[in-house]
C-alpha cells in the first residue's frame, strides 16, 4: 500500500510548476494528489493543459498526465485532497498574498516559491541546511494569524544559493563574516518562460536583472537571523553587495565571491575542510532530496562550471572552487548551484521533507 | 604624394597581426611597408601566408594581400623599410624579449602587444588617455640600454581597459581610489585563435583564465605610477582584486566594479559628469584613432552590453553604465570595451599615433 | 537645398520599423517625414516611443529621435507629408489589408514588409534584381481598384532571398530549373522581437518555423512569373521543397540547396561565372542600396558563414559557396543573406529606389 | 562472483575513449580489464593520464581511475587480460589498419570507432538494429586473413544514424527507397576535442565538415548491402545526397530528410506505425544497451530537438518528427540521435553486446 503523503501543486502548469511535477512524480514520500492552476486550465487533464508549453527535457510523467487540473482559487474544493501545497502560482503580489493565506487559513501547509511573503517577519525563508531552526516560528505565525493548522514557509531567491551555504558553514565554524562582494553569472531559466529573448543572449551578456541585486543582498540577512519574540530578526552584522548578470547558460548560477571575516581568519586548508565536512539536519535526517555531501569543493582550477557541475548530487549540491587569497578582502571563491532544482522546486521539496521529518506536517 | 609613415608588423600572420593589418590598411598616418613572421611564412605573399586562417570578418585588404612576408628574425634586412614596428609575435617569453630588443637596438620604435616587457621598469605600459607622460622614460630607456634611436613601448593586458579609464578619470579629478573589487566577463577572442573549444563554451562559463587575474591586479599600478629616477614607480596606494571569467561572447570584455575612495567621495551625478567630460591628449591632439568622447556613459539600466556597445566610436570608446551605490564600498558600475580593438591592436595604434604626435617617431 | 523625396514609415516603432529608421536616416534619396504607429505611441517623440525597446546596435538617429509619432490609422492626416510609405505595421491580416489599401487609395505608394498582399494577383512581390518588370502591373492594379495615384508593392519572405537570385541568374542565362530541395538555417532576428526564448536556443536547434515552408515554396513561383492580363501568373514549371530550421544565430539565413535543371546543364565553372557576372537594373541604374556585385561567390570550402559574410556590400549582397555535384540532382550549393537588411527593410528600400528610378514615384 | 566478460579499450584517454570508460564502468555484461593508450600515458593510473583533459560531465568512475594505462601498441602484453577490445585510437589511417589487425591476429575481437576499415569489403559496418546479419561475414574475414579467433567489426560515421534506422524500417516493410536528399545539423562533439574554436561557433554556423558528406553518402549503401561470396556487396539501388553543417549544439545531430520511394508509397499514418512498431534483434535479445523502442516518433510539430530529445532511452533511441509530404519527393521528416552515445561509443557497445549474444565472443 502506498502510504505516501498527498500533496498539491498550485500554479502547476507554469515552468516552476512543471519542475515540481517532474521532481514529485517519483518522490518516495510525496504523492501528487491535486493540481491547481488558473481558470483557463481548470477542467483539463494536465497533459492537455500544458500541451505545447511543456518545457522539461523529460516527457510529462505518465502518473500525472491524466490528473484533471482544478481552479486554484477555489480553496474549499481542495480540502481532503492533500495536506501540503507547493505554490508556484504567478500573479500580482497582493493576489499571491491573499491566495497563499487562504490556503493556510484552510489548514494547508504552504511551501511557496514566490517572493511575496519573503519580507514578512513571521514567515521563514528556508534553506534547509542553514536555518532549519526558523521553523520554530510556525506556531507564532499560526497564533498571530488565527490559523489552526496551516502555515506558510517560503524558499529564497535563486541567486543566493551559490554562496549562502559556504558562508554559513564558515560562520557556524566560528568565523563570522563582516562583508562580501559577489558578482553572479545567472542562467536564463532563472527568468522563467519565455525569459530573455534569444536575440539578446546570442553573443551577449546582460549586466542587469531587475530586482535581483536587492533580493541577493537582503534575503541572506533574514536567513542568517534569529527567531525572537515571534518574529525573525535579521542578522545585521553582515553586509553584502551583489552585482547580477544574465549569461547565455540554460541552467546553473555562478557566484564570484570576495569575503572578509569579522574576526579571526581561517587558513585556506581549514576553509576547504569546513566545506567538505559540512553536514546539517537534511543529511542527518536522511531526507530523500538531501545531497550528500551538501557541498563539493573541486580542486581543478577552472571549476565549478555550469555544464559540468550543475547536476552534482541530483542537482541539489553546491559546488565550489578556486578558493584563494583576495588582494582586498580575505578570500575569494566561486560557487555554483542548479537554479531550477536546488534554487527553486528542489529546494522547496527539501524544505517540505524537513517539515515532514520534524512533524510539522503528517 | 603619399607621405604616410612607413610601419611594419611582426607576427603579422597571427590573429593580433591580422587585426593590425585590418586596421592599418586604411590608416591616414601609417602605411604598411613590412610584414614579418616565422620562417614558415617567409617568402609567401601575405594572402597565401594566411590562406585558410584569416579570421577577420572583412576580406584581406587588397593593398596588403600582395606584400611578401619576411622572416621576422632577420632584423638587419628590415632597415630602411620602416621606422616603427608593431609586434604581435607569438614566441616564448625570452625569445620575445630578445627579438624586440633586437629591433630597438637596430633603431626601430617597437610598439608591442606582448606581455614580456610589461614588468620591466623602464618600459612604459601605455594607455594613451592615461599615462601619456610615461613616454618621458624613453630617453632613459635608450641611454640605459645603449639604443641610439629605437625603443620599446607596450600596451597592457586587455582585461583592464574596461575599468582603467573610468577610475583614472576619478583620480585625476581629485578623488583617489583606495580599493576596488572587479569581476570580468571576457570574450573568447581575448584568448587568440583557436582559443577555447566550442564544446567548453556552449551552455557554459569558464570561471578561470590562466594568469589573467595577476595581470589585472598588477598592471594598473604601473600605469598609474610615476616616472622617477629613470624608472616607472608603480602606484602603491590602490589595491585591486580581480576575478576573471570567460563567457560565450565573441568580442567585448565586461567589468563589474566596486570601488572605495581613499578620501572624499563624489556624488553619483558628479562621477557621471567626470566621465562624460573626460578628455585627454589623444582627443586634444586629434589622433586619428582617438575616440571622441573616450568614455560614453549610457543611462539605460541594462547597459553596456557587448553586442550593442562594443563598436562605439570605432570600437575604441569605453562604455559605462549602472553607476549606483555599493552596500560594501562606495560605488558600483559596469564598464565595457572591445578587447581586440581598444584592448589590443587599436590601442597600440593609438599609442603609435601618440608617439608620432609627440615627436618620438618621425 | 535638400531635394530628397519625403517618405513615411508606418509601424515605425517595431523591430522592422526600427530597421527602416536606421537605414533611411542617412539615405541619399529619401527623407523620413512621417512616422506612424499605434495609438499608444501617437503624440510621443520617436525616442520616447521606443524607449526601452530600441533593438538596433546603433543609437537612435539624432535626426529622427525628435519626430513626433502619429496614429498610423489616421490616413487623412498624412496627406502632403510624404508620397511613399514603408509599411511594417503589425496587425491582424484583414486590418493590414484594409490599412495598406487605405493609404494606396489616398494616393500613397505603399512598399510593404507584410505578407498580407503577397498572394494577391495584382500586387507584385518584388526582388529588384529579379522581377523589376512586375512593376508593370501597377497601372492595372490602380485601374482595377480605382486608385488614381497610390499603389501597393510588397517584398517577399526573408527565407527565400538566399536562393532566389542564384537560381534566377541561371534561369536567365538559359538554364531553367525543374526542381529544388532546400534546407534553411535561419537566424532568430527573422522572428521579430522578442522571437524565440533564449532557453529554447541555447544548445539547441528548432526544426520548425510556423508557416515558413509554405511561403518558401509558393512565393518563388510568383516572383518568377509573368505579368499577363492584368495579373501576375506564377511560374508553374519549378517545384521547390523547403525545410526551415531556426538556429542560434542573430542575423543571416543560410540555404543548403540541391537543384535539378529542366534541360541542358551548365558546367560548374559556367555556373560560377554566371553568378559572378550577374548584374541587373538595380546595379545598372546605380540605385543607392544596390550591392555591386549583387552576388559574391566565395572559393573557400567552408563559406558562406553568417558571422563572416552577412555584412557583404552593406548587408545587401547574396553570398554563395560550395557549388558541387549532387548525387541525386545536378548540383548543390550554399547561399546566405542578411535577413533583416536584404531580406527585410533593405530589400524594400531597394524596391522603393527602383520605383523612383523608374518614375513610379516622384 | 562477477562473471562479466573482460574487455579492453584502446585509445582510452581520448574523448571517445572517455565515453567508453563512462558507459562501460557500470555495464552489466562487460568489465573494463585493460586500458591502452599512447606511450605518453603508459604506466600512469587512468585518473592521472586524463588529468586536466577529462571531458565527460560525470566524474571519472572510481572503479576505473586506478587502472594503470598500458602502451596500446604492445599487443603481446594484452593476452589473457580480455577477449574484446573497443578501439578509439587516434592515429594515421595506415597505423590504425595495422594496429587493429594486430589485435585481431592475436585473437581479440576488435570493435572499432575508426573509419579506417569501413571501406574494406570483408569488414562489417554495424548498426545492430539494421545489419545484424552482416556478422555472418566474420568467418570469411578470419579465413581470408588467417585469423583463428580474432576479427574486426566497425561502427559507421555518426552523421548517418539519424536517418538510417527510419529508412531501413521502411525498406524492411516493403517500401524500397530510390533516393534521398538530407541536410544535417551536427553537434560540435562530433568533431572530437577540442573540435571547432568557440569563436567560430558563436553567432555562426559552419556549412562544411571535411569528409563528412562522402561518408554520409557511401556508408549507408554498405550497411544496406548483402553478404555474398565472402564480401559485403553494397546496395546500389539507393542514391543519397548529403549536405553537412556544424551548428552551435553540444550533442545531438539533426537530419532533415526528403525521400522518394522506388515503388509503391505508404500513407503517412502507415509510415509512423512502421517506425513506432519497429523492433529488431537488439530489442528481441534484450541487449542491455538496446533502446526500447528503438525509434520514437514525436507528434509535436517542433520536434525532435537536440536539447529535449537527445537523451531518449539512455541516449540510444532515434527520435523522429515532422513527417509530411514533400513538394518534390514523396515525404520529408526530421531525425535526431545523440552522436557521442548512439552515434559512437554507445553504438559500438550495442554491437559488442550483439556479438556476445550471438556467440561471436564468449
Amino acid at each position: 500500500m502506498d502510504n505516501r503523503m498527498k500533496v498539491g501543486i498550485i500554479g502547476a502548469t507554469g515552468m516552476v510548476g512543471q519542475n515540481y511535477v517532474r521532481l514529485l512524480s517519483t518522490h518516495p514520500w510525496f504523492e501528487i494528489a491535486y493540481l491547481g492552476a488558473s481558470p483557463n486550465s481548470a477542467g483539463k487533464k494536465y497533459a492537455d493543459a500544458v500541451a505545447g508549453r511543456w518545457h522539461m527535457r523529460e516527457p510529462i510523467p505518465e502518473n500525472v498526465s491524466g490528473i484533471v487540473v482544478e481552479d486554484a482559487s477555489k480553496v474549499d474544493q481542495v480540502k481532503g485532497k492533500c495536506g501540503l501545497v507547493f505554490s508556484a502560482i504567478e500573479m500580482e503580489k497582493q493576489a499571491i498574498l491573499d491566495l497563499e493565506a487562504g490556503y493556510a487559513a484552510s489548514g494547508f501547509a504552504v511551501v511557496s516559491n514566490n517572493s511575496a511573503y519573503r519580507g514578512v517577519d513571521d514567515v521563514p525563508v528556508i534553506i534547509p541546511e542553514i536555518n532549519h531552526d526558523h521553523l520554530a516560528i510556525i506556531p507564532d505565525q499560526q497564533k498571530k494569524r488565527g490559523w489552526s493548522k496551516g502555515f506558510i514557509v517560503v524558499k529564497p531567491n535563486c541567486s543566493i544559493q551559490s554562496y549562502m551555504m559556504p558562508i554559513y558553514a564558515l560562520i557556524r565554524a566560528g568565523y563570522p563574516i563582516d562583508k562580501m562582494i559577489v558578482t553572479t553569472l545567472q542562467a536564463v531559466s532563472g527568468a522563467g518562460y519565455p525569459g530573455p529573448a534569444s536575440i539578446d543572449l546570442i553573443d551577449n551578456v546582460l549586466p542587469f536583472i531587475s530586482g535581483e541585486e536587492e533580493k541577493s543582498e537582503v534575503e541572506p540577512k533574514k536567513i542568517l537571523g534569529k527567531v525572537s519574540g515571534g518574529k525573525i530578526v535579521p542578522d545585521a552584522s553582515i553586509r553584502i553587495s551583489a552585482h547580477c548578470n544574465r549569461v547565455p547558460v540554460s541552467d546553473g548560477h555562478i557566484a564570484c565571491c570576495s569575503i572578509q571575516f569579522a574576526g579571526k581568519k581561517p587558513e585556506a586548508d581549514e576553509i576547504i575542510s569546513i566545506w567538505r565536512d559540512f553536514t546539517a539536519p537534511p543529511q542527518q535526517l536522511k531526507l530523500p532530496s538531501a545531497p550528500v555531501p551538501p557541498m563539493v569543493y573541486i580542486d581543478e582550477p577552472n571549476r565549478p562550471q555550469p555544464q559540468k557541475d550543475r547536476d552534482t548530487a541530483g542537482a541539489m549540491a553546491i559546488t565550489l572552487g578556486r578558493l584563494r587569497r583576495c588582494n582586498v578582502f580575505d578570500y575569494r571563491f566561486v560557487g555554483l548551484h542548479h537554479n531550477t532544482v536546488r534554487g527553486a522546486a528542489g529546494g522547496s521539496i527539501l524544505a517540505a521533507e524537513l517539515l515532514k521529518a520534524k512533524g510539522f506536517v503528517k
